[in-house]
């Protein structure tokens, strides 16, 4: 079944529901030894989205010295039991500083993390650039996979969704 | 401060709580270009533990074509909204046919799942070697890393604790 935009943009829609709803996502990055590792990540996204994710953290966190060679392979992961749906998004994750979007995406709630505020020269933002998403969703009591989608059909470039279809298969 | 036994036996403790409580673990792999995924598996793990995840899969699935080749370097990662608590675990994956095994951790619940059963010549063990585990905790309001371990603790061979730390730092 090839989609139609109205099925892609309600499937959008829900995959932006499920990243909203989370309060801490999982980043995984890959450990100069090979190994793989997860943490949890303060999830305040921006209201509009252009097929980045953004968190704060600090360039002094270890996560950082995986990243701060350049863009790197990640993926962000998204738990919502309570939807009882499930997001994998795979990246390039870059170090960005940019006192202009730190001040954009900053809110005093953030504090409880973050106590030194948005001036901390030790606040960084990572920037996600998303190169594919998936999701899963178990309401029909088997966890399906629904949805996979690449960045050109994340940004909204639905020329290239002919063929595209739904996947449903088991996790 | 060097934890002590008991100090250590209560991490564990808690560690062991977390995975248990959650439904669906998210496994993270490295595809072949280098690009990294996460997918939700049902998290059914046995009684007693020996360093060891243990997680019922498709030999068909994407993500055993990925770790097919030999043992391969994940994550695990378990997040848990309700106790505010996210583990994420590091270690090497295989696949192991051992029908035995199979038996030992099978349940019929498991079955929404794999609706053929435990005899399914499709169905496979991914086991995962646990290398590092560590996790978190929000329950003191902001997220504190509480606990890295690496295998030898995990196993209980407390002589390499010695000069081990707690870690609290953010996330």
């Amino acid at each position: 079944m090839t989609e139609t935009n109205t099925e892609h943009e309600k499937d959008l829609e829900k995959l932006f529901r499920i990243i909203h709803n989370v309060k801490f996502a999982m980043l995984t990055t890959v450990n100069e030894d090979g190994t793989l590792h997860s943490r949890p990540m303060v999830n305040k996204q921006a209201d509009s989205f252009h097929g980045e994710l953004w968190f704060f953290t600090q360039r002094s966190a270890h996560k950082v010295t995986e990243v701060k060679k350049g863009s790197e392979e990640v993926n962000v992961s998204y738990s919502s039991p309570e939807l009882q749906s499930y997001v994998s998004i795979s990246g390039h994750a870059d170090l960005v500083d940019d006192i202009t979007k730190k001040k954009d995406l900053w809110n005093d709630s953030l504090k409880t993390w973050f106590p030194k505020g948005v001036e901390d020269l030790d606040l960084a933002l990572l920037r996600i650039t998303i190169v594919e998403a998936e999701y899963w969703d178990s309401s029909a009591s088997i966890m399906k996979k629904l949805y996979g989608l690449a960045k050109a059909s994340i940004l909204g470039d639905h020329s290239s969704l002919a063929g595209e279809n739904k996947k449903l298969v088991l996790s």
